[in-house]
């Protein structure tokens, strides 16, 4: 790196955007009292929800099945360049709900396949209360 | 993406070396009993241990600095091909404890720059803890 960078806040608009820009991030949750993280594939949907899959017996799946009042995810996408050490994180943090409706499983099972082999039969959705995000730049400018 | 990815587990000494040989990560903890997590850059000590700088006034550091037992942190790393969803991620979860010792300190605010035009003048290292690392790949190997 040639010298300091500026963290410069982004807006709400602006932070969803780059999110939905990218196929992938990571769930964050408490697990047992402990910081829990897992990468997954996700989108975006078109009011800012995040929707991720998972397996039924996954720790995010328990968490979510367990509490009936919801439980909050917060999720981040990042693309900030390793050498250069510029880019942007973006994190949402909001009440997750498992999606039931039919038709909207199944638009999801499309729009999102899974990466890997296991079958991720649940479709989550991480509501957007909290929306931050920010850009790492060398001169203050995006 | 043109099949279903498999989930190959790493063992401990190469999910550290892994986690060594990239620049940053995701510091991940509970805020007010709401999870969150932020981008930083680290290295990875002789002994597995994360060390990460921040500021006095985070909440990294109010945790830490809270925390008489201290406070336990998880620490992701990964990089994963955005097109290909192929590559790794390790997570390393463990007891945080502030860096005192002043020849360490100013050893690691030497080997490790802050990114960000913020004073950093508290080093933090992550226990290991708890290693878990994964290759995600097309055929089973890395």
């Amino acid at each position: 790196m040639t010298g300091e960078r500026q963290m410069v806040p982004m807006d709400r608009y602006e932070a969803l955007s780059l999110l939905g820009s990218v196929s992938m991030g990571r769930v964050v949750f408490t697990d047992q009292a402990l910081p829990a993280i897992r990468p997954v594939n996700h989108l975006v949907d078109g009011n800012g929800g995040v929707i991720i899959r998972t397996h039924v017996g996954s720790a995010i799946s328990s968490l979510v099945h367990a509490s009936g009042s919801g439980v909050v995810l917060a999720f981040e996408a990042d693309d900030i360049d390793q050498e250069k050490h510029t880019g942007w994180s973006v994190v949402v943090t909001g009440m997750a709900s498992l999606v039931e409706d039919a038709e909207a499983v199944s638009h999801y099972e499309h729009a999102l396949r899974s990466w890997v082999n296991y079958p991720m039969d649940q479709i989550i959705r991480i509501q957007p209360d909290l929306v931050t995000g920010y850009w790492l730049t060398a001169d203050g400018s995006p």
